[in-house]
């Protein structure tokens, strides 16, 4: 089941240095283990901001919680789920 | 290049049946054209909302709005469009 | 799988009285309907406003965008969902 | 009487873990009593945010305030009570 | 128990000026016996806007929903409802 | 002349615990003196929230903004003043 | 005593152009008239907008919400009204 | 050219009392030079906030700028400017 | 002085195509002329909406409020200005 | 293509004014070289604000969050971008 989630992230200006570093280095091999797990399959930046725009394809809400909640800059994090149902005009057979 | 594109219909209730079901099936045709011409390549339907989250794939601004306004829906739709960039973090060898 | 769903009831002013009647009354039949199906487990109208709060218990969120989409209302309300997970804290031995 | 409850945790990134932990512990237990005591009988996890929707069983807006506001991590919350009645299309003949 | 309610009046410009004069007519009527009845203890009108300001006093949310939806002009007004619980501040020996 | 107001209280959470409990015990007993005399005649909690509605009863919009300046909680508060007129359909003759 | 008002107006585009214009002269006739007496002290237009900034002096809210519902233009505007207060910093003394 | 600006002062709590005093007292005096220069016509204190509103009376957009941020209190406040045109209702022959 | 502006246009749906037709038609001949004259140095169209962003170089408000509450689609259009003035970092002596 | 960027600037209180005064020199410094490079053609302050209004002249919006992402300022600020289109009545033959 896919859903639209959009981060923003806040990071403290008097957060530790090295803190930040690790924890950023952390979310990045968190992310792609889970994009190569296809838990993850879309990822894409927001242009001119610290904000991304994903799909994730899970089995429940319960699934993408635990997935959301244990990423490394989870408490510096804005995050909106928005649940995606199949769309009635999607055409199944274009190339991609 | 991607952008992020998000749909709201409002149609009026008072629209003509005959206008409204015309217009719906040319807004589908299109809709599928476009799909299959490589254009939009993401459609999905926010769950409870007569809305749908896209992405384009397009070669600019130009292009996506000449492609947007010639919905036939356009009229009746609140239209928000986010540039997308490729993510630091996006692996490129995940199966799909 | 549970969603949190709030529904907001919008009826035009100048919609003819019987159809509004007849949209009301189908409104209720169909919700009712949900109910007994044990896929709307709880439906709580708020205090001064011609709206509800609801949960709905169902497969995946195309289930969920079939039965919200054909509610008789649909064309007049406008929907927000919100997917819920387990709450760690939730007991589950309490008397209900 | 029943109450709509959403309340969203913002801990601030510098508090003392110790701090943090204790005070977490003590919501946990100090929620699983309430909902023990019938108090508080739906508490859900909004899937991606640290946040919960939850309704409360009370005698009194008076005893709903003095349940929230001794929660250990309602300095840390913003809380957003609706009231609810009941609905006219509910079913109470529904197996549950 | 006492609830805060703000009720914003929006009335269609192009209602039939005898439905308006009877409409308001009728919900003058309606709150003064509720007011008589002790049910609508204050009501104040916002400086500026065709809207009100108003304390209930009713034995529960079921109570109030009643109250309100039976409003002439409630098909025509936005309502938002919010809870009272007694201030610990309050002093209760004042001259009123 | 009547003006309401909402008083939102954000107090830091790393303010001293000396200088917090002196700060409340002063903003309670200042609070009691208005209320003594009839300046402060409403004074709720809003149920959930460290905010309270009140209305008070000032000669004008200069002693309203003494009066409430001077609160000890007043660098820690959001206020919104509203100001109040008669409603046309206020009755005089109520019990209270 | 001050308040500052904003109103924004919203015509019905399909207001008779006869009611429109007879309504828009008697709001200037009506202005005037509040101006002259000196119960409107300051008229502005905001650039770009069909609203204007305005600064009443009268002697109370009572007055006030008199004033401003009187508008031939009131049921097509929306007004804010926000109380104004000595500012300390004030000169007495500068030329005007 | 007159523009409305309306100032939010937000100072930190945790600011040094004495930077802070000779902050407000720079910025009192700097505010009574622009008065007195017939820059600053117009200030009045938002009843119950730490704001004001202000016309201001400059040649130019650029002015506007260096005056406001050379205000002492400029770096804690938040600042909104509305360009005023000329009402067309305004009287120029009233009495001041 | 340079003036940022954003308009949104919003169409009645039932609108007489020939008024529309006209009223658009006039518009872009309106607009052209400004821009001819130096009036309207920049405007660009939204991406997927009904709208623009435009800078105007006028010589002061008024001037701006007469030329866009004469544009043709005014009563259809939201608009928002902002004033500009003159950036510190800007290169004067880029090609452009 | 062209993007529309508004740049909110806000620095934290408390940083080091010696980390301050070089960050905003590099600020302006990387801000000129963009400029000359003809990647940023319109800086504007807006009136008031410690924020700005940009148009950007890039290939593709992963330019575009390469440029904004490596302002020093980045850290400090909220971006919002909004892709232009060539607006259809936009004049090519005007003097500039």
């Amino acid at each position: 089941m896919l859903f639209h989630v959009r981060m923003d992230v806040h990071l403290p200006h008097d957060l530790d240095p090295d803190v930040r570093a690790d924890t950023v280095a952390r979310e990045k091999a968190y992310s792609q283990r889970l994009q190569r797990a296809g838990k993850w399959p879309h990822l894409w930046r927001i242009a001119g901001e610290y904000s991304n725009i994903s799909v994730f394809d899970v089995d429940s809400a319960d699934e993408l919680h635990d997935l959301l909640s244990a990423l490394p800059l989870f408490p510096h994090m804005t995050i909106k789920v928005t649940p995606l149902a199949t769309h009635p005009s999607k055409v199944t057979d274009a190339l991609v």
